[in-house]
């Protein structure tokens, strides 16, 4: 049992590092390196993917090109196995689609002196507020 | 490393059970023992609370009585020490105030033959799609 005291600022630096990337169609395959070949966990929209060849796939078929991005909370916690959970909520604005409000979990694991991304969870927020 | 394959039945039956205890004011305390004393913790609207007695007085602080909830989506992921991390995203109404659209972080990690909740991250949705 040993919590990370910085889980904040790995949090946060996570969540930046991981939209860099992720909304430059350029390097969104390099995504792929924060995942584990086998264990890591995702559900984009609710289908659920183990394993970094089919995350990869995912990301690869995430064709849109430009996206405008505003992050409203980023939550973090310390894990007693020196992991980090992250929820963010933001807005995002794909291409011409209209804007909407997502929500997305995070769970890093320590992995030697750096961190994988073990569980990531992504839906868009509908039906909000009549 | 143990996934439990029942991680999607847990996942929704623990957010009913949680829901049912939440939404009627006289149980709503009661939620306390799916708590851990020292280890849970709670994030609630940022802010950030750590076990059993401070959540406790969190949960008493909440003095609506009626709760209009509607869930849009839980998404579950098996974790590797045999816990299960649940994502909801819903809707609620409290008393007379307008609904809203939030999203609840759930952990559970596996106790004897049961589970406690070890994270809950608690946020509204606001500043939705235009």
């Amino acid at each position: 049992m040993a919590l990370n005291p910085q889980y904040e600022e790995i949090g946060k630096g996570f969540v930046t590092q991981y939209y860099a990337m992720f909304d430059d169609p350029m390097q969104r395959p390099n995504l792929v390196n924060l995942y584990n070949a086998e264990l890591s966990f995702m559900s984009f929209e609710g289908q659920q993917i183990q394993g970094a060849a089919k995350i990869l796939e995912k990301l690869q078929s995430l064709t849109f090109q430009k996206i405008n991005r505003a992050l409203t909370a980023v939550d973090s916690q310390p894990m007693f196995d020196g992991g980090v959970l992250i929820n963010v909520l933001g807005r995002l604005q794909c291409d011409d689609d209209p804007p909407h409000a997502y929500a997305q979990v995070f769970v890093l694991k320590p992995l030697g002196t750096s961190f994988f991304c073990a569980h990531d969870i992504f839906r868009l927020c509908i039906h909000n507020s009549a």
